[in-house]
């Protein structure tokens, strides 16, 4: 970008019709509910990261503009996914987010200050590679800005206001030296390297002369904006193998249990479960179940089997149904990013995110693209959870065609389970062999060892009942060993 | 309620029988969006109140149940009103929510613990008494339940499990003697005959028995779905004396300012404000500032010479417009207090909760009796926002009904401005007369000494800018001193 140093009236002019271009961007923007639009700015103390957001807010409409500024994580927010601040924080389509302290201030800090290793920090970065590429597949546009200084025009900078001397890093992360400054500018270059992607790049923008840095960003952040009213083709989507393994083929669905052996066994794990939720242990962990099936398969009853060993204020059970509006101006995840148990708790989604790759996927309400890199999406979600301590646990009941058709029927009949069948249901059953592939396809893509699939015959739903209350006592039981 | 012991089988059936009826009524309440119920669980220590919820969860469909406990406030919430962690918290309408340790909690034990006097508690009895109308005349049903436990009984009660002997009030107030539970019990009984009101009665469920204890509890919230499940007569509104004060006459739309004088006086209360907002004294405090007005009076730009002196990190400027699903699911007020200022910030409301009493009233969005009703919800809804801290400031931005039409046409031909201008502004300007009695009536209605309203002639951009600016100088001068 040119640098030769604007007269002031013709700065103003250029000023004023860029506020022009920007607010008629704003606007359409906010109608075409297009976005967010994300603006990171990071760069070096004293640059004007703060201040550079100042003209937006003259220009724009204030009600449409966002900024959150993240300090050290709080003592829940250490306790959960570093991301999960973040996930929930995402403004809606049509409005402009502005990021300070980004998900890049905490590792760039602690690589800097030696507190973590470069191998640490470069997986850091991979995973932000990927979250930041999942919220640009869901129509996010990132706008990552390095503010620099050159150690010259540090000199050259106006006094500063000795109240704001302390920067935000200083406070959080003591003083820092002429080194310490050159530290976080390496480090910088090496996060710069490994998160300039072709859909969310670093731009460098010289700071030494507010005017012209603020200039520059109504810029690029107006050229982002155009960017996004413009039309988009169809993604192509990629190629395309199901799964060759019939997952659910290989399900046993004679297996069955008597009635005392049920009484008895219930009791048994009923009762260890409660023993092992009460574990001091489990008061730093977490507990998420997830179940899926076939409509009729008993989920509600074999959840109903789990919850009542738990504490209902420790516990969340979240059914998952069409998006509201405003959970339709987000990201696909952000719901479930809201849900997640906090430590000492557990949430069970009764239907789940992985809708996604299942009904979506088959009555066709998301793109090709959409559904199949969710499986991508949701793998890394789960990992995240796993990784602050979460202990993931899938459920897939099963049962045949001819079971359905007989429940379906009895449902009809009974005043208790009327409220259960819907028109949706008898639609689904018709759909029999595109779920089948549907959860083959699942198993397959999101069976990783931490948060494996556990395909339960639910013929007899004793037996489903117990199984799933056994799978779920002893995973807890070695997690919490 | 009858206390004779029902034989197994007879209490089997009974039970079965309210099982089905309560999963219907649950059915029934979801799919008319009606409620939400609360069930307020509060008692004698070692009553039951946690397990008296378990028997819902083990009948009901529990994706629509929620269960909340409330401990001693955090750091955060001790800053805020104490009813607000209770608002944000409502479950929306259809589901069924219960409250342990309930807004009673607190008060009741500071009074048994001689924390607070009895006319403290008196004062607070009555909030909680305005909170539940409030809450009752949006549609959510309350069911208060104490759970009694006579001295006797509690020697006959089965020997408790040793990890649960300390209960949540031992842990939070320490240990208890019987001396203690006297005063418990005498508070509690003050409390119930202070806050059983027609529409939100205490209840006590004897507890001795568990089985006996859930059948009544079971009883009591089916009696109370199905009463909401009933057709409601449309309320009769109150008499209604509207305003004979004419506020907005008497202001002077002669006032002026030329643009030297202008120019100076925004740069010297724009340095004030920026000055008083750095107060070491505002950390602890916080500001709303809500701007109403004559559409095209200029609150927007009003608003910006405001915000050009904040902080974007502490800042949030929040249009009002119709509310979406979620929001329409919950009290009025809900989504108004999920956006009140944390301490050292700022909140903008460009339009606020006024609109029930505007646009809600004149257009007839709203029923007589409820916008009627608002005036006093809204008094007590800033009043509560004072007490813990908030700076309250109200504008209205008046102007003439010839200078809006100028102002009409001229945004018709700006490109910058056009996006401000639309139908509905010409369809309001034909209800001139009527907004002028809604403002009239709530300039009575809403002007207590701690949350004035402030009329601004805004025919003169220039004047209304800087006296606005003025005002919140002022305003906030005297409340940091």
């Amino acid at each position: 970008m040119s640098e030769q140093p604007l007269d002031k009236k013709a700065l103003k002019k250029q000023l004023a019709k860029l506020t022009e271009a920007l607010l008629d961007a704003q606007f359409d923007l906010r109608k075409a509910s297009k976005g967010p639009l994300l603006v990171l700015i990071s760069g070096n103390d004293f640059a004007g990261k703060a201040e550079a957001i100042y003209a937006f807010y003259d220009a724009l409409d204030n009600r449409f503009l966002s900024t959150r500024a993240f300090a050290l994580p709080n003592s829940i927010e250490r306790k959960m996914p570093r991301l999960w601040r973040y996930w929930r924080s995402l403004p809606p389509a049509g409005q402009l987010g502005f990021y300070l302290g980004s998900w890049y201030h905490q590792p760039l800090m602690q690589l800097s200050r030696g507190k973590i290793s470069k191998a640490a920090f470069e997986r850091e970065m991979q995973n932000i590679v990927r979250f930041e590429q999942a919220l640009v597949d869901e129509g996010v546009t990132l706008v990552k800005l390095w503010l620099h200084l050159t150690p010259d025009s540090v000199k050259t900078r106006p006094p500063i206001d000795p109240e704001l001397k302390q920067t935000v890093a200083m406070r959080e992360w003591g003083d820092f030296s002429a080194a310490d400054y050159e530290q976080v500018r390496e480090s910088a270059r090496l996060m710069s390297e490994l998160t300039s992607t072709a859909q969310a790049p670093w731009t460098r923008v010289e700071s030494h002369d507010a005017r012209h840095r603020d200039l520059q960003i109504g810029q690029i952040v107006l050229l982002a904006m155009q960017q996004m009213l413009k039309p988009i083709g169809k993604a192509k989507a990629s190629d395309w193998t199901s799964s060759n393994t019939a997952h659910l083929g290989k399900l046993d669905y004679q297996l069955q249990l008597d009635k005392p052996v049920y009484k008895q066994q219930l009791e048994h794990y009923q009762n260890l479960l409660r023993e092992l939720i009460r574990h001091p242990a489990f008061s730093r962990r977490s507990l998420l179940l997830v179940f899926e099936g076939t409509d009729a398969a008993g989920k509600g009853g074999a959840i109903r089997r789990i919850t009542q060993c738990l504490d209902p204020r420790y516990l969340r059970v979240h059914g998952t149904s069409a998006p509201t509006e405003e959970e339709r101006s987000h990201p696909y995840l952000w719901r479930f990013w809201r849900r997640v148990p906090a430590p000492g708790s557990v949430v069970v989604f009764d239907r789940s995110y992985y809708g996604r790759v299942l009904v979506e996927r088959v009555e066709g309400f998301v793109d090709d693209t959409g559904w199949q890199r969710a499986y991508q999406q949701i793998n890394d979600f789960e990992t995240q959870l796993v990784q602050a301590g979460t202990v993931v646990i899938k459920f897939w009941l099963s049962i045949s065609e001819g079971e359905q058709l007989k429940r379906f029927e009895a449902r009809d009949a009974s005043p208790v389970k009327r409220y259960k069948l819907t028109d949706e249901d008898w639609r689904n059953r018709k759909q029999w062999p595109a779920y089948e592939q549907a959860v083959n396809d699942m198993v397959d893509l999101t069976s990783a060892p931490q948060a494996p699939w556990h395909l339960i015959s639910a013929q007899d739903k004793r037996y489903a009942r117990v199984e799933t209350l056994k799978i779920v006592c002893e995973t807890l039981r070695k997690a919490l060993r």
